[in-house]
């Protein structure tokens, strides 16, 4: 059962998030063959030409793994509801065979539903760091969380 | 070998890409058990009580899907040296079991690189939509591609 809800984000709070996980090569190559087969993700030799010096991960595989830090770290235990989406995702720095990367969520804002009672937004900047304290990646969005108890009405 | 280059992009442009994938239940729970396990993606009895009636995709499944669609559909034929971010990406509407996407991409503006003359940026909207038409998810980024013939220097 969910312990955490709408009422328990307020702006400001910085919340490290428990967890890890570390990419080996084979990972990024395989998750990259799936979803996202371009050169510098999938092929070593044509990797080491590019403009990246090796192989690095796709930006798609750095987001999955965060997301399931986020869904480890504190989504799993939260009452959330899904998100209609993120503004400024930033891939800031390649993520590398043997990167350990981490994640933080910063609290933005929240808001009550305006129409729905039983839920709130909480607008909420999700970091991801390797393994040397570096932001890999940000991405910044709206996530729903049920209310622990409903909107007084007005 | 390539054969799409920055030169050959322009503001306006709309592309529809070839290519289609249809997500199946299983693949659906699949992908979320290893990325994004919410009850709501994973767990059956749980989505049909969810306020989505019912299992849909995680939206990082309908970003790798389409992510497999632009690539197949176009930046495998072209000079892409990767993305350094989205801006605005929307999950509009669920894509839930059967559903069958594909892409197209709106080119917004092109700009060669102020530092680098053998390459530039595209800012594009993807936009993924399911078999009825309807848009499911739509991102705007920056592409970064290789130019055919370098910069004028100034």
């Amino acid at each position: 059962m969910p312990h955490i809800y709408w009422e328990d984000f307020e702006p400001g709070q910085v919340i490290e998030l428990e967890g890890s996980t570390t990419l080996t090569k084979d990972e990024i190559i395989e998750f990259a063959c799936e979803w996202d087969p371009q050169p510098f993700h999938i092929d070593e030799e044509a990797a080491d030409k590019s403009i990246y010096g090796g192989v690095i991960a796709s930006g798609w595989h750095t987001g999955a793994v965060t997301m399931r830090l986020l869904v480890d770290g504190i989504l799993g235990e939260a009452a959330s509801l899904g998100s209609p989406g993120l503004d400024e995702m930033r891939w800031l720095k390649p993520v590398r065979p043997g990167d350990t990367l981490r994640a933080r969520a910063v609290v933005r804002e929240t808001r009550p539903s305006r129409s729905k009672p039983d839920r709130g937004t909480v607008k909420v900047t999700w970091e991801t760091y390797n393994q040397d304290g570096e932001k890999v990646m940000t991405m910044t969005g709206i996530q729903m969380f049920a209310r622990r108890a409903p909107a007084p009405a007005d």
